[in-house]
């Protein structure tokens, strides 16, 4: 067989995967510090309670672990999800509900519902890569809408609501992460939130919230969730795409996504095509979690961890670049990154292979934009790496960046 | 939001997922006598064994085990794997693997690569109906090749092939089952296998072959699988979609693509945009299973239980079922399935709506056509039920089809 790729469909003959999963591969070089994954620290991983729900649920129904379990989800898991949910004012019943492979099968669920190719389709500027690599697949045509301070450009988002309506090519939905967003930090206000639903409610257009890192709020108000606030209206306008990854832990690969039972019903079916069932042990792991771990007490552990980090990281930035080196940065309230901008005629993807020799990594922010890529940022990650690998890192950073002026 | 189904793509509007899989729902009705399912028996889990493996697992790296993973696949079970594919005679290196959510993520993930809609792909008739579910989300269109006792069609085959050559309208690929076919439990024998290869390659066909039962045979010899003997004929035109669902349990939903390195790299990023990795729990499990399992004595067991319930479930259909009830059925050498066609009228789809008041299941053979669907067959389970379910089983079924003749 010759040239498979003139084997290949439409829309894969130029898909180029997960660029940032590509990069956690590097993780096993043991010299290189890497800012550049979204992992959680494993201090905070519950290692004896992972050991003892395992040990409780291959006592109880081992043959039923070893088993096909329903396609839509274990029935354990979705009731403790019911009771999880309702902690945070979203009311919602197993016909809202389908558990996922991670928050990214969700996300793939999604794009192979709504896209097909050429649809417009509103993002963040910047956005998740994650996100993008699963709604590339269906070759949509991505509009983006910048970020400010305090969330979406709502002025910006409007003409393209417009624009689309008046050339009958209305975007399928818009991608967003509210909360300490990936890879800004940046979190939507409440007034914009409620600004957001009312323009997406007017124009009909169907809103996707990612919200992974929700409960790793560092300081200021928990905001409601754009979900709560659509529910609160009577709306049915919001999917919901979650993961345990952040929650409790990545290995499980365990996630779900909430929304209307027609939309839930169909994503189901997708996986009934593309996965079958979500092993129960995985599944079994997360109601454990959720029944068994003192949720607020563990959020609190993880959030004293993480804002000394994010503190430490903005105290190494201010202190290795001074106003005159060009370099700024968000401030976000939670979450596991910061964002930095640099001159304009930066470019961080060469940036990073320089950078590498220097044995540290980030991600370079040209893979955050669905379209017309901006080279000027790059995406900082302070939740895996310990107190002296950030230290040293930032310092690597600008030992690199100093050779780059010099 | 309004009428949901006019925002899903031109590929999922009429999709409605894995017919058999909505049967497993039922069964947690603890009258029913389910012969739909493909399920292993639990008398053949490893469960004291699963705790071992496990208890190891969580000792060694719990943290590891927890965190996010090589998306490809943990290097030690592509390790344990090159190992025990020697044992089939196949030689592989890591860059002809790719670890998948079980066989039914690699179908998704090749039909997801090789099918633009309207695509023409060749398909058994009748074929699984859980590689239906995975190439429909395609929109391909199916071409359906007979099967005889001894495997496709050679013949009819060809004359697709020619046909589509002539118009420019080569199919994307062979989709085949050839050990103890589901749904049929037909074998494709070594002639063929080596005429079939013949064939593909002189059309550049791409083969994908899907061989969940392999090891499970209980009369004959065992023949090479089409990947080996395209190996030693020193071509790359065969792709082999496998799982650990039979082989160890379903439970884990880990199995395997082997294949031409660039096909596996293409399929790799697929991966990484739709789930990233696999549990490294579950891949562990299967690990250990090849590395500390005395495969070929488990092996046997499984034969020697199955081999016993194809033997009763036989009797059986001879007994309630004599020749003048038009019944007929094959008489497979291993695999979990018996193939049974009625009479001319039988519309089996049907006939399961009351079988089901019967308190008895079975899969209608027209779920396992791309096109064209036969009605009047139907597909029983034997791995699954005990055999005083069988027995019950099989005297429900012509009971429902006594009252339906009458």
């Amino acid at each position: 067989m010759s040239d498979w790729s003139t084997r290949f469909t439409a829309n894969m003959q130029d898909y180029a995967g997960y660029s940032i999963g590509k990069q956690l591969a590097m993780i096993n070089d043991p010299d290189l510090i890497s800012l550049a994954g979204g992992l959680p620290s494993p201090e905070t991983f519950l290692i004896e309670e992972l050991r003892q729900f395992t040990e409780e649920c291959l006592s109880r129904e081992p043959s039923r672990v070893m088993q096909y379990s329903p396609i839509r989800g274990e029935p354990g898991l979705m009731e403790a999800l019911i009771a999880y949910l309702e902690r945070d004012s979203i009311r919602v019943g197993p016909e809202n509900l389908l558990i996922t492979s991670s928050g990214q099968q969700g996300l793939d669920l999604v794009g192979r519902l709504f896209l097909d190719p050429g649809d417009p389709l509103l993002v963040e500027r910047p956005t998740f890569a994650g996100a993008l690599a699963a709604f590339q697949m269906q070759r949509p045509a991505f509009l983006g809408v910048d970020l400010e301070s305090d969330g979406l450009d709502l002025n910006q988002l409007e003409t393209h609501l417009v624009r689309g309506r008046s050339r009958g090519r209305e975007p399928k939905f818009l991608y967003v992460v509210p909360d300490f967003q990936n890879p800004s930090g940046i979190t939507l206000s409440l007034s914009k939130r409620r600004e957001l639903l009312d323009l997406c409610a007017r124009f009909e257009i169907l809103i996707i919230e990612d919200s992974p890192y929700r409960h790793l709020r560092y300081q200021g108000r928990d905001l409601p969730s754009l979900y709560q606030l659509d529910q609160e209206k009577g709306g049915s306008g919001v999917v919901g795409v979650q993961t345990f990854s952040k929650l409790f832990c990545p290995g499980m690969r365990v996630g779900f996504t909430m929304g209307p039972p027609e939309v839930i019903e169909k994503m189901t079916n997708i996986k009934e095509g593309n996965t079958l069932n979500t092993p129960k042990y995985t599944q079994d792991m997360c109601s454990a979690f959720l029944r068994q771990v003192d949720l607020e007490a563990f959020f609190q552990r993880c959030r004293v961890l993480y804002s000394g980090k994010l503190e430490l990281l903005q105290k190494l930035l201010a202190g290795f670049f001074p106003p005159e080196r060009g370099l700024s940065w968000t401030r976000p309230e939670g979450g596991m990154f910061v964002w930095v901008t640099g001159p304009e005629n930066l470019d961080t993807s060469r940036l990073l292979e320089k950078a590498l020799r220097f044995k540290v990594a980030f991600v370079p922010g040209a893979v955050c934009y669905g379209a017309h890529p901006d080279h000027r940022h790059m995406r900082l990650n302070f939740s895996y790496p310990a107190e002296d690998q950030l230290q040293e890192a930032v310092k690597r950073l600008s030992d690199c960046l100093h050779s780059q002026d010099g």
